[in-house]
């Protein structure tokens, strides 16, 4: 099987949207790529810390799933990483309430050695040196690395993120975090100034909109799945990331064709997890309800036109 | 060749983008969907009204496209409609400088006889006691019927909107008209609720992330071109109804598979309409361009996922 490592928080996320609010539940990136990998093939390890508040039945959870948790850093004494955050109406857009960075201030990560020759790297939003830090543990270079970030680390650490950013093959953004990292409106040119900073795949994911995979010259578009409602928007991009990093890793197949499939797996797997609060959905989704919603995404963007003059 | 039959304006526009201004230029909604339709073996005409100002090249231009122009009526003294407008520098977003009715404010359609048994009727946007006089005048009921409207209708007129509504097979709308109509932002819940109100399609239009088609409980979803740049999209939804209502004509087909088509050609017309001011690059488009268009929204969208345990 292959090897999938996974960097990111595990976390305390505190959540409002117009439908209700929770109290302090289980969040953070790597949960929510750790989750969305599950769902595939793949021998997965989350290199995180958490404070010694962090319940072991949450730690448990990632067990169960078949993740290596041995990574996770329990700091004695600590507190968990914790942010809060209040979605508007429009479920588009969100305030931040609360962030308390806890032991996350002084994250040192340690990637297991058995993960050091991992195939798939998963950089999740975190600060871009930690995500250096873990690559420069890597013994065997991957077949594939995959950062995530945010206009945070913009604003804050630009020129760390470059320097990470040089050492990725494939990088997540939004549609206005590729327009921030590189002045372009436009997303295709966006796209073409992020290809020449390093990595020869950009993912742009535009929430309700779908996401473009740019490579090269070409262009793919997944949309993302119609729903009746969206419930939580929180983890949907992190679930994307797993759905799409699990799937390579499962699949070991680096084209273009097959990065395609992951990012139609990725979109497949986040139209779950906003169907519910936190991580709720995707902890008692079934691999055969992913399989039938596979079979609405061909209904939705397959067509068959012949042409004639 | 079956008959399309379509009402809206021809009409001046004057545009100002980030990219540059025009002054006053051939523009209307019936010209956008002529233009669009003209790619399609259809014979078109177009029901309308301009005043003694309007240049007869303008005309010929349609006359040279094959449209019937008969029933656009000339009014001696009159002053052709005007619209002005100015785009925000995410072009996605417009404010109205300058709307001169004229002749507009007296406009009694009238159907040329050839055309009262037209297979398809474009209902291009115009008030909705202008749509339902041209419905009037069918001899035999249209094998489709398409209204496109507008958010100021709703707001105006409102009763009359509905009542126009209950009689078309199709609507064409934007997302946030989809949500003024319905109360429901959800565009799942949009659609399910437009149905109730007369239409067995709704076409939610979103711009540059693409159109979604919805039938009963079925969803089709054709992303817009990513392009590099949008020039100017004054137009785009009137190319894209007329790439929809001409396909749909040509091809005397009413099935959802076949509306999925439509909904590519369209968004394929609308790609084009974008790169340039007002209808020039409509004038010199050709079909050959089209087709080799087609082929890049194949690649953009479709995939192929075997599906595995």
């Amino acid at each position: 099987m292959n090897k999938l490592l996974i960097v990111g928080t595990v976390a305390f996320d505190a959540i409002e949207t117009p439908f209700g609010k929770t109290d302090k539940i289980l969040g953070g990136a790597a949960t929510y790529i750790g989750l969305s990998a599950s769902f595939f093939n793949v021998q997965s390890a989350i290199v995180s810390v958490v404070g010694e508040d962090f319940p072991q039945e949450y730690l448990d959870l990632l067990t169960n799933r078949g993740i290596d948790i041995s990574a996770i850093e329990i700091v004695k004494g600590g507190k968990t990483f914790f942010w809060s955050g209040r979605y508007h109406n429009d479920l588009n857009s969100r305030d931040t309430l609360d962030t308390q960075l806890n032991v996350l201030a002084d994250f040192q990560p340690k990637v297991p050695v058995n993960f050091t020759d991992a195939d798939v790297v998963m950089l999740g939003n975190l600060h871009p040196i930690v995500q250096t830090g873990v690559l420069d543990q890597m013994t065997v270079k991957p077949k594939l690395v995959v950062l995530d970030t945010m206009n945070f680390w913009m604003d804050c650490a630009l020129a760390d993120l470059l320097q990470v950013i040089k050492r990725v093959d494939v990088i997540t953004v939004n549609d206005e975090e590729a327009r921030q990292l590189t002045g372009e409106y436009s997303l295709v040119k966006a796209a073409a100034k992020i290809h020449t900073m390093g990595p020869a795949y950009v993912v742009i994911k535009k929430g309700e909109h779908g996401a473009l995979l740019f490579h090269d010259k070409k262009v793919f578009y997944a949309p993302a799945l119609p729903l009746e409602e969206v419930f939580d928007p929180t983890g949907a991009g992190d679930t994307f990331a797993g759905g799409f990093t699990g799937y390579i890793a499962q699949s070991e197949n680096l084209s273009f064709d097959n990065m395609k499939n992951a990012i139609i797996y990725g979109s497949n797997l986040a139209s779950f997890c906003v169907e519910e609060f936190g991580t709720q959905r995707m902890e008692r989704l079934q691999k055969s309800e992913v399989h039938e919603r596979l079979q609405q995404f061909k209904t939705l963007t397959q067509f068959d036109i012949e042409l004639e003059d």
